[in-house]
């Protein structure tokens, strides 16, 4: 346990098999009180509040303070975090959304796969990496996480946009690419070769997991509601609604795709009787309490020692430019036809790596493919990456002041629906 | 980790320092729907919910299925689950209702600490136990768990009523007694004497805390609620209130007292602002996610084992009978003059020991003072008292079918606002 802390008079720490409730809520205090004192701070600063959640999980983490360490509990309210904020991005996306602009993004997913994979390659081989280590560095810089930019989307009140659209769509797009691309390199880490017959097979999993729930998870889920109403137990719609977003998370991680692209293509399921049923409120609660868990997490990854050595922080700059360039401009370019906002929008949207590359170079160090150093350059360029997005994004989508309050405007709505 | 499962083609585990996002989704999915499939099969039977899903924690736990194992995050959840559940009882609270029934709460909780302490100490020593393994089986049978019949209270629609007040303060009253009784006894386990000067203090400081919070709760947040409010972060009064809950959840675990009476008493704070605010519809969404988690866990706790052996068999059923005996004639007889039915109202509501109990029990078995088939004993005593208690408490407030339905119609009420 991470967390001993004593627990008054009766001293109930130390022994095998119990629990420091105390230290457990103070951990999560810590880290949830940080990440929205961070969020308030920017918001102050008219900066995006998910880069001050970032920021704050670095400060109170392992790196500065030490007051949180990363644990199986954090680890968990995180992954909950952006499984239940995709899942609501989701309820706000028909599958006829995405359909629209199917060919765009599978453009743009294309273009943000290969771009920065080339680029990451070549970067690593060029510092004298081997070919093993420079195709995971590569695969480090395909990975999206989606999760950010459709936060400071939603929050802005542009998640209806076409351009958030394309983002939407390419991410998942993205998502069973860079699954095929890291089933390569892993291939390649583990044996010296790929099975190209296994990979074949893998994706086709994951794009038929994708293109059933695109098709027919709506239809299922109108003949599935009205029994699921039936239920005796209180809330059964809502509570089913996490179930079955829980289910297509498992469901995704089995295929090896994301969990969240499950919890994505979940809420899309519902999307067409979210409104009715009422379950964006539910989950807009629910989702507020894990969210900050999940950037101030993101946060607690950093590795600042790294960065005292000149020549790896001269390394991270590097590879976190050649990163944002890679996804700008792999991703806009197909988009150029919208016009070069736009484009930049989509680019620009597409860049945060986030929990997804954290997670590559994990697997990276894992088998040995990526050395102490690297792994540290890469998590850098993942959390630098999901912190420069949001404030570029927020200047591409030039808020007006009145949309800026968005999400406000609804809280004050609700409230006066409550006291009515 | 206990969940390391296969995680598609990548293979991404067993290497340190990462997390198996598919394995650990899936063991949350099972214990959510097994304790919903608990709780609806329950509700069909036209029993109390809250047994289906503690059952559903025993069916697929370690004695089992072993589809799940307790770990540090269904602990954490757990633990989670019955802050936030005692946070919404607060809210419903005002602190006036608990003043008013101060006198009876206070005599009902010596009551129930004196009468459960004597049984369970002579019982212990007649089954050849040391004096300090005796005081022990006592203390653990003092502990109340009044999320419990907080839950099955709240669902029936009776949470007003005023044997449901006083429940409520004994609960709080009977927490500190609880601490000081195993503060005494955990002295004698350790040094063979307890401080007597230490325990006072640490009564006081809990007595000062509870009394603070119940005369100037609402004062004080009712001038911090306007800044809360001011704050730019979206859902500031939420995010404000769930800061708060945990705050005291842990200023109570440092003086000793449940952190789910820190919770209450946030809860309460906030009870006078929290209709106008919409709070309890936030923390509604919020806990029904948590909440199965609670009671799944409590029944993952039970070693079926044990009862294999026909003496210990025996000692487990003795004594749960003395545990349900001691609380339901010592919080009875005190306020006796509201009538036989109110009575027994109050006693069987004080009956469930749950993870209040099965705490002690595991502090006992560190210290110790209790051996393997005692710890055995105790956890069981813990979890049936736990599952006896709702459906006499059903029946004692013998709803009508009218307000059986109360939690139901309220979420109509809701969706209809939702559509309009």
């Amino acid at each position: 346990m991470d967390w001993v802390w004593a627990a008054g008079v009766v001293g109930a720490t130390g022994s095998e098999g119990e629990h420091d409730v105390t230290g457990l809520l103070l951990t999560l205090l810590v880290l949830f009180v940080a990440a929205k004192i961070g969020a308030e701070i920017f918001e102050r600063l008219r900066q995006p509040a998910v880069v001050g959640e970032i920021l704050a999980g670095v400060i109170v983490g392992p790196q500065v303070l030490h007051w949180v360490e990363p644990s199986e509990v954090t680890f968990a309210l995180s992954e909950l975090g952006v499984v239940f904020l995709l899942f609501m991005v989701g309820l706000e996306t028909k599958p006829s959304d995405l359909l629209a602009v199917g060919r765009q993004a599978l453009l743009v997913a294309a273009g943000g796969v290969a771009l920065p994979m080339v680029l990451g390659y070549f970067f690593a081989l060029h510092h004298g990496s081997t070919q093993v280590t420079a195709l995971f560095v590569g695969a480090a810089l395909v990975a999206t996480s989606v999760g950010i930019t459709a936060r400071v989307l939603a929050r802005l009140g542009y998640l209806h946009t076409r351009t958030a659209r394309i983002i939407l769509g390419a991410a998942v797009i993205d998502d069973i690419l860079g699954l095929l691309v890291l089933a390569v390199v892993s291939g390649f880490a583990r044996t010296g070769a790929a099975d190209f017959r296994q990979i074949a097979l893998t994706g086709l999993y994951a794009i038929s997991f994708v293109l059933f729930m695109l098709f027919f998870g709506c239809r299922v889920m109108a003949r599935a509601l009205p029994a699921i109403d039936r239920l005796r137990i209180g809330q059964s719609v809502y509570l089913g609604a996490i179930g079955f977003c829980l289910t297509l998370s498992v469901v995704a991680g089995y295929l090896g795709v994301a969990a969240i692209v499950g919890a994505f293509l979940a809420g899309m399921a519902l999307s067409e009787a979210s409104e009715e049923i009422g379950l964006h409120r539910h989950f807009d609660s629910l989702s507020e309490f894990f969210i900050p868990f999940f950037l101030a997490g993101i946060g607690m990854h950093v590795k600042l020692s790294s960065l005292t050595n000149p020549s790896v922080l001269v390394m991270c700059l590097v590879l976190t430019l050649l990163a944002i360039l890679g996804k700008v401009i792999g991703c806009s370019l197909p988009v150029l036809s919208l016009g070069g906002l736009r484009a930049m929008q989509v680019g620009v949207g597409m860049v945060p790596r986030g929990e997804v590359g954290i997670i590559v170079a994990q697997l990276g160090l894992g088998l040995g493919a990526l050395t102490d150093d690297l792994f540290a350059v890469v998590l850098f360029v993942a959390v630098v990456t999901t912190m420069v997005a949001p404030p570029l994004l927020a200047l591409l989508y030039k808020p007006e002041p009145r949309v800026l309050h968005v999400d406000e405007d609804a809280t004050t709505a609700e409230v006066g629906i409550d006291i009515s």
